[in-house]
């Protein structure tokens, strides 16, 4: 070991029984930056809750902030209804990278970054919290756009539940690379590889009801221009 | 009514206390067809299921063959080995169809198409069935795949725990179109509309392994070829 690997101290979440990965732990991963940097990359979230031994599994989008995940909706919501009643729930949330073709069937698989944590929510009541939580809603649909649009008014911020959840029972599995064949298989005249995936935007529409000659937010430029230069 | 109203009969499926959608019902639909055409479009579904009252939400590959889900995996998986128990589960996919930018921060959404399943998985133990189980699986990463690879190995097979869901009881929901702003906000000079968003692939990457002469598969050229006309 030498000097600098002291400094690359790797920032771990502890494991539990329900985030230990059992299934391919290579793939495993604590570490709390590339849990935030998965849960920044994506968009939407899977939240699972158990309704009378029913699980449920909801998309919804969300927004981070710092070690908390925030999710929020209607207060009428069966998901915000249940949530509230800080029961335990599973939030996941998946970015498909690719799609992994082998020289068999039953080899081609996916790669991808996923992250699952597990907790109990809590409603946010404190109101600069609350609007910090509406702020990264829209941040992370758009950064940037927060400081385009109409803020929320008094009302709206009492007719939005928002919901917290700590980000310290967590884990992230990404897949990576070429499929992975059996030995003999190496050999078989038959096109391998991998197909890489990116969500990407498109032209912009803007609504049926804007003036014709308003021109596109600084937002929206540089989400398409970035994205564009990802794929590249 | 007029003749082809008796024609154009709906192929819906029954709602249950499960599958009823409650919020915003206007974007729910029990549609078979736009239910198949859902699961077909996606790549990915999430899988709930409960653990000792715990839910869990995985991400999974699945193939649909029919009025059936599939999905498979090692039977070693804690998912798997759950599932078989004949345990309620819940499957869902969403696809993510654009980014819904209103004048006002409340108001920004997202565009999807979402479908909910309910019900119990079953074991496929017949062999024909699971072959077909995992032509599916295959077909599905990328239609055309099947003949150009190597079919499973009856060890293969014997390795696979392939489980099967009903879709009798599932339920899509859509969000399409521009933002709903309040009537007052759309006085206001901000910019509003919808980016859409589209799962792209990129360049292929073949396997290193791969003799450097080999030409891409017909299935990966029309996949490219087919995506990027949908996406121009």
């Amino acid at each position: 070991m030498n000097s600098s690997d002291l400094v690359i101290q790797s920032d771990s979440l502890a494991t539990t029984q329900r985030t230990q990965i059992k299934r391919l732990p290579q793939r495993g991963d604590y570490d709390r930056t590339l849990i935030h940097q998965i849960l920044d990359a994506g968009l939407v979230c899977h939240v699972g809750f158990v309704v009378e031994a029913q699980p449920f599994v909801i998309p919804t989008a969300y927004g981070r902030v710092g070690d908390r995940l925030y999710i929020h909706g209607s207060p009428a919501s069966r998901m915000l209804r249940t949530l509230r009643e800080s029961v335990e729930v599973c939030v996941t949330v998946t970015l498909l990278d690719g799609l992994v073709l082998a020289r068999s069937a039953f080899h081609h698989s996916m790669n991808y970054r996923s992250v699952v944590i597990f907790g109990k929510a809590e409603i946010v009541e404190d109101a600069t919290e609350k609007l910090e939580a509406l702020k990264a809603f829209t941040e992370h649909v758009i950064p940037g756009r927060w400081v385009e649009v109409r803020p929320p008014t008094p009302q709206e911020l009492a007719a939005t539940l928002v919901l917290t959840l700590p980000l310290n029972e967590a884990s992230a599995k990404v897949r990576t690379g070429p499929p992975k064949d059996d030995a003999a298989d190496y050999e078989l005249p038959i096109w391998a590889g991998e197909l890489p995936l990116r969500l990407t935007p498109l032209v912009p529409v803007p609504d049926p009801q804007l003036p014709p000659d308003m021109q596109l937010p600084t937002s929206v430029q540089q989400y398409s221009q970035g994205l564009a230069e990802a794929t590249a």
